[in-house]
Parts: C-alpha cells; sequence; structure tokens
C-alpha cells in the first residue's frame, strides 16, 4: 500500500476503502426486503475478497458464516458497511473502532440532513478515536468494479476503467452509472458521499487525482465545503495530471437552490457565481446529468475541437434550416464555406434543391453515402472549420426504402472515420416507441462510436457538448507548460 | 362539393385536391430509380379513387393504362403530380390547363428557389388560364389518408385523424409526420407547399380552418407572405373555430434565418418581432419541431394545466433537486405546498431521508406505488397546485429488480388516472441502446398516454411545453366570447 502526496497536503489513502482484501456487511440479511438496497447480495455475488456478514439474529447468510458483532470477525476489517437503523449506528461505529476498521460506510439516513447535527458528530468523534474514517451517513459508499465492489451484480464489467465519479447525491450515483454504461464508460470508482460527516468531496477529488488508472473524473455536488482546498486539487488535476474535470452541480436555479437545503443542507452558490469560478479552473461545467454525460463520452472518443468554427451537412433544406438553428443558439458558428471548397462540393452534386454555402443542403445527394462522406471530408479541408457535424435519418430512410439504409450505414461509418477533423454526427429520434427502429439506430451509433465519433438525437446537445470542450481545450493551451 | 366562405375571403375549395377522384401522375415509372419518391407506386397500393399513369415511354405500369399525355386520359383529372425534369414541366402544365385538371402537385426544384422567378411565374399563367392551380414547385404535395393520398404506404392508418400539418419543407412534412405517428398522432391532412407559386400558405390555413374534420392544425413556415391575411386566419381560427394553431418557425437564430434564404428564399423576420405577434395572435409557438410534436399530443391528451404552479414528485434528493433545476429554468415555478398537504403526505411516509415541501422526495417510498399515487392525490388537493409533475425510472427500478417495476406500472397508472388536475410523467432515458429497457419504457408511456397522461424523457421538455399550453389556455380565457 503506497502513501500518496498530493501537492503540499497528505491525502488520505482510500485504498483499503476501494480495495478492501475484507469487508462486513452490518445489518446483513437473507430477507430481501430488509436487505433493501440488495448490496449484501451484490457483495455475495462479485466480491473477490472476503465478505463478512454481521447480524445477531443469523449464524449463517447465503453460505457465509455470520458474525454477532464486528469484532467477533477473525480478521482485521478493511471497509465495513453499516445499514441499520440510525439509534443503532453509534454502537456498531464502537466496535468498529475498536476492532481498527479502516473505513465505515453509513448508509443509514437521519443525521444532520434533518438537522441532527449532534449525533453525527458524536459519529465522527467515536470513529476517529479508533483511526477509523466515515463515508457518509446518508449515502450508498464506493463503487469499484475491479475488485467486484460492485452497487449491483449488472454493473461488474471486466473492463477496468479510467473514470471516476463522485456524487453528492446516491441516486445520482447509481444513475449516472447506469446511465454511463449504457453508453460504453467504464466507471473505475464511484463514491457516493453523502453528508460527508468525516470524508468529503475534496478528499476523494485528491485521490483519484492521484489514482494513475484514472483519466477522468466526474462529479456531481450541491455546494463544495473547503472552496480554497477545492480550487488547489482542481488545478493541479487539471493542468498538471491533465485530467479533464467534468462537474454537474445541481441548484442552478432558485429553487433548485432551494431544493439542495433539503436534501444536503447546501448552502446556495449563485449560479453566475459558481459558473465564473469554474471557467476560472478550467473545470467543465454541466449543466445537466445528459450534458455531463455528452461530455464525458465526446472527450473519451477522441472528439477534440478547436474551435467553435462548424460545417454541417444533412439532407433538406428544412433540416439545415433546423440544424443552424439549434447550433447557433447554442454557441457554435455557421461560417460559409470559402468559394474553392464550395466548388469541390458543388462538383459533385447537382445546383438544384442544394445549397453548399454551410449549411449544406445535400438535397436527394444526402442519400448517396459516397456524396456524403465526400462532401465531408472537402467540407474538413476549409481551414476556417474547426467541426464537422453531420446528420442522417436512418429511421426516414429505412421507413422509405430499408434496403439502401442497409447498403448505407457502414460506407457511411468508414468514410467519415478517415476525416482527420472533428466530427460529430446527429441523428435524430424520429421514430418514437418501435424497437425494430431503435435496433437500427442503436447499430448504426455503435458503429460510429467504435469509429471514434460521437453521436447525438439533437444538434443542440452536439453544440452544447462541442463548446464545452472546445473551451476546455483552448484552457488547457492558455495554460500549457 | 361545397362552396367555402370563411370570414369575408372567398376560399379555395381544396377537396378536389386532398380528396380527388381522378389522380394522374406524370413521369411515372416502373423503375424504383427513377420513380425516385416513391410516390406512384404508393399511390398504386394505397389510392381508392382512379389512378392514371402518364408516361409516353410506356404502355402499362404496375398492371395500369399508361396514357401518353395528360389530355388522353379519359375523365376529368382531378389532381395531376408532375415528376419531371424542369424543362419538360411548362408543357405538361399546358396539358393540364387544357384538359381543366384542378389541381397540379410541381414536384421538381429548380425555379424562384434557385432565382428562377420568370420561370416560376410561367407556370402560373400557364395553369391560370385553363383554372388549373398550382401546388409547389420543389414540394412534396398533398397527404390525405381517409382517401388513400398518401406519401407511402406506412403512413396508411385507420383513423381519420384530426390533426392537419402544413409545411414550407418537404423534409419536415415526412419527418414530423412520420415523428407524430409514431407518438399516436392521426394526422387528417398534410401539405408540403414548397415555393408557394400559387397556392399559399395561407390558403391552405384557411382551408384546414373550415374543415370540421381538422381539430388541431400545426405547421412548419420560414416566413409568412400575406402577414394580414395570415393574422385574420389565425384570430378566427384560435379564437371562433376554437382550434389550436402551432406554428414551428425555422431561422430563429441569425445563421439559421440565413439558411432559410438559400432554402425557401425566405426574409428574415427577426425572432422577437416573430415571438411577440404570435403570442398576440393566441398561436402557439414552438420552438423546434420536438417542441411541437411535445405541444400537439400533450393537448390531444387533455393536458390543460390553468396556470404554471407545478408539484414535482419523484424518489431521490438528487432527481428532486435536478427536476426542480430543469422545471424552474423552463418558466414553470415550485411553490412550496401548503402545512395541511405537506402533514397529509408526510403521514404516508417515513420523515428521513424525504421532503414534502415540494418538490417532493419521497425517498424510498417513492418505489412504493400506492404511497406515490397517494401523495400525487394529495398535492393535487392543494388549490395553490396547477400541475402534478410525476418522475419515475423504470429502467433503474427495473435494473435493481424487475419484478418491483413489473408490479408497480400497473398501480401507477390506475391511480394517476383518478387524479382531477393535469398530470405530466418525467420518464428520463436512463439506460441507450437496449431493446429490453426500451420496451419497458415504452410499455409504461403507452399506458400513460393511453390514460390521458402525457410522457416526456425531461422535466425540461414537459415544463416548455406545459408553459406554452398554460399561456394559451390563458389567451383563450382572455379573449373568450
Amino acid at each position: 500500500m503506497s502513501t500518496y502526496i498530493f501537492g503540499r497536503s497528505t491525502m488520505v489513502n482510500m485504498d483499503p476503502l476501494f480495495y478492501p482484501e475484507a469487508v462486513a456487511v452490518v445489518g446483513a440479511s437473507p430477507d430481501i426486503v430488509r436487505d433493501r438496497a440488495g448490496f449484501f447480495g451484490s457483495l455475495r455475488e462479485c466480491f473477490k475478497g472476503r465478505l463478512y456478514p454481521v447480524n445477531p439474529r443469523h449464524a449463517e447468510i447465503q453460505g457465509l458464516k455470520c458474525y454477532g458483532r464486528v469484532k467477533d470477525i477473525p480478521e482485521q476489517v478493511d471497509y465495513a458497511l453499516v445499514m441499520l437503523p440510525r439509534e443503532k449506528v453509534p454502537a456498531v461505529l464502537e466496535d468498529c473502532a475498536a476492532a481498527k476498521v479502516k473505513f465505515v460506510l453509513v448508509f443509514t439516513s437521519g443525521f444532520s440532513e434533518i438537522g441532527d447535527f449532534e449525533l453525527e458528530r458524536k459519529l465522527v468523534d467515536i470513529a476517529r478515536a479508533g483511526g477509523t474514517r466515515i463515508v457518509g451517513p446518508n449515502c450508498i459508499g464506493a463503487h469499484c468494479p475491479e475488485n467486484g465492489l460492485v452497487y449491483y451484480p449488472p454493473m461488474m464489467s471486466d473492463n477496468p476503467g479510467d473514470v471516476a465519479f463522485f456524487s453528492q447525491s446516491g441516486g445520482h450515483a447509481l444513475n449516472f452509472l447506469i446511465r454511463g454504461l449504457s453508453l460504453g464508460v467504464a466507471f473505475n470508482k464511484v463514491i457516493s458521499v453523502g453528508n460527508q460527516a468525516d470524508l468529503r468531496i475534496e478528499d476523494f477529488i485528491e485521490y483519484f487525482g492521484a489514482d494513475e488508472r484514472i483519466n477522468y473524473i466526474c462529479g456531481y455536488v450541491e455546494d463544495i465545503k473547503d472552496g480554497e482546498r477545492f480550487k488547489k486539487l482542481a488545478r493541479s488535476i487539471i493542468i498538471e495530471k491533465k485530467k479533464p474535470f467534468i462537474i454537474w452541480k445541481g441548484g442552478r436555479s432558485e429553487e433548485g437552490a432551494r431544493a439542495t437545503r433539503s436534501h444536503t443542507g447546501a448552502m446556495a452558490i449563485p449560479v453566475k457565481i459558481w459558473d465564473s469560478v469554474m471557467g476560472q479552473l478550467g473545470v467543465i461545467n454541466a449543466e445537466s446529468q445528459e450534458e455531463m454525460a455528452d461530455i464525458l463520452t465526446s472527450l473519451r472518443l477522441g472528439f477534440l475541437p478547436r474551435g467553435l468554427n462548424t460545417c454541417i451537412l444533412v439532407a433538406g433544406g428544412g433540416s439545415s434550416v433546423e440544424l443552424t438553428d439549434a447550433v447557433s443558439l447554442n454557441g457554435l458558428s455557421v461560417p460559409e464555406l470559402s468559394e474553392g471548397v464550395q466548388d469541390a462540393i458543388g462538383e459533385g452534386i447537382s445546383r438544384v434543391n442544394t445549397s453548399t454555402r454551410n449549411p449544406i443542403d445535400l438535397g436527394m445527394f444526402g442519400f448517396a453515402p459516397n456524396i456524403f462522406v465526400e462532401s465531408a471530408a472537402r467540407a474538413a479541408e476549409d481551414p476556417a472549420i474547426d467541426i464537422i457535424m453531420v446528420c442522417q435519418y436512418p429511421e426516414i430512410v429505412s421507413f422509405m426504402v430499408k434496403e439502401l439504409w442497409e447498403a448505407s450505414a457502414d460506407l457511411i461509418v468508414e468514410g467519415l472515420s478517415k476525416i482527420k477533423k472533428p466530427v460529430v454526427m446527429v441523428i435524430p429520434r424520429v421514430v418514437h416507441h418501435r424497437a425494430d427502429v431503435d435496433e437500427i439506430r442503436a447499430d448504426f451509433t455503435r458503429k460510429l462510436n467504435a469509429a471514434g465519433i460521437p453521436v447525438y438525437t439533437s444538434a443542440a446537445r452536439a453544440a452544447r457538448a462541442a463548446r464545452k470542450i472546445a473551451r476546455y481545450l483552448d484552457y488547457m493551451k492558455r495554460n500549457a507548460g
């Protein structure tokens, strides 16, 4: 186990939390209703270390010997999950402290978030006396699939992953993890921090910054307790470690900020101040969970636009207006292409019912995959263009002539993958609630992603993500060295 | 055939266009590549009247006798579709005029939209001489499934429908039609107007306003040619006929407006002026195709909020913050509930890890369908609340405990359907590219829609649609009588 030094501070070594050898589940139950969160069952199925259920009412749970108290466990416990009613938590923490348990997750709620600061402080005092550190209370703790320490079995993965996520909401920890997995994101570690009575977001950020397995750090926060420490950590992570750092802050509206006070007791930070500080730090400031996922997945695919000048290619005048509106209202520019590039694109298509100015409306030629990809490649030759945004309607094309779509998809992916500038695909969701159509779209998306091309269901989403990534890259350029 | 009088103007009777007895397709071809749009094949399959292919190079197409010229057809043609190269169009129109064809669709492009105003005017002069009216050029004309006059066979429907859609883009005509069909919208009539050389948007609006089959009118426009006539028609439709009138205008951004000039030669209307005029007229002003579909589907389900005060119900503190932010930033309010209502809701749930203030965070109780629907019913009793917005995560629940979801869905639908105030459901799309999960969401959506409850994938979309509908209802109230 290594000692981490990060900047000048001495970091909390979280290895025994994320890579425990021995885990205790206090309040484990064979009853699925009592094991409400299902965490014991999940660890029984997935955890690669030694697992100890603790519950005086059982001799054995799911084939494992069950212990009456933590101190009865015959080895030192690295990580204990406590899921008992709140009045029973202090006594269990005394046991954990006496047994020198390294980390305790207090899953239980009903502490500072309902105003009981005293009981929460008591937990911390008891734990610290034995050198035990607390995650929570009021959270779901640590997830590290490398080690089989998972919230739920479907979250296991052979891919060790390179993304970390910290969350002030247990629900969002699950939610973003499930969303990310379905988008092909491999999470190395996730932490739900709860009330942060002892271990704070800043401790996890520091550890994730130093962790060489992790290349991307994402977070959901409602407030930051130690602003100065946060700023130092953010600077180190972004500029020294060169890890993109994406934060989605809850409470961006006044009414949402009021809701964060009911949720985590967060002090409201005016959104303008938040946005400005994040901008100064180079933190990528996501405005929703969807946007955080959009930015993360695009970055991981290598979508790295150096500016905001976008060329839009699509079949149809109405669609070209629609995409231009969405892109333009979300911060990108759609400049007229140079004459030479327009002429080159124009050579391949009719001059009737098309436009080469930008947006490029290919008309019916947009359904010819070779012309579509050649036009995109030519647009990419314009030095004024930073981003190639292409749009396809597999749902409509396959609705009209299914064979045409099947013959087109692979040619489009192959052609676009050769373009050296950042390419992003928009596939509007036109048809809803049709499994066959969903599959056509999913299959095309998978192929494009495999070729390093991000895919969005709207030009607005694509534009917002591109703008934030371009701003981050600009920040990195200005702060190089 | 009736004579329509609408206000003081004499309306163009479009019956022979939408309900033709005899249709000619000039340029029909047995070759699928030449019959590019596939319209002849579609009419051959679906049209309920008499269909006449016209093409001097064939004696028969798909089992129908083929005529060399329109004037050879042995009866009067109501509607002729012309899909020939542009240089051949004037001669065909002369034929049509001589044969007293009532309406001609000029599918062909390459007229005023590329600057050839003269050729376009020539077409109109030729046609008018014979009393023939032109739809287009540069469009896909009329769709009326009642009569089998459809763009594509999958667009046929047993439901005669009560929605009309006019579009300045052929692509959007197809796109919105396909989108709407998948959402359960039944279109009575769709028209793609193209360059509006002769028949204009205003003519179709007038006809749709007078058409008793039509209860909802939607449109995609890039500009309005006769503003005064449009205003008069809008007022009549909205206030006298009480038909909701939803318009999505392309070119809301400066760059998008430039794109409309390349597309339809539209004069840019500054978006602020547009929005203000639409507001004065009571037109529901959609900002995207998705929003137009959202508003239309919600209205048709009877989602009629009388104000903007929204109660949000969801399981989880993070989600309650997320929904409140999205709702609040999109124009709705989330006021604190009255004490009595809070107490009633609080009786059913634990006071730990929940909040009854609004947003209502039900914590784990949000997964108990009876508590979920009872809490929603109690919130609806607060006289200050106009809208009940409920959120469920079938993807996450079924990911964790599939049986739990299966047991919940019907109970939730049944319980919510009894609430007398407008209820809207948000089902975030958490899991992507998974057919089994898509089916769970689609099934739940269908059940909710059948119970009159609109469903959105985000609180932001739900809020925008609710705000626009509430504004429309307020306009109607102020302009009653």
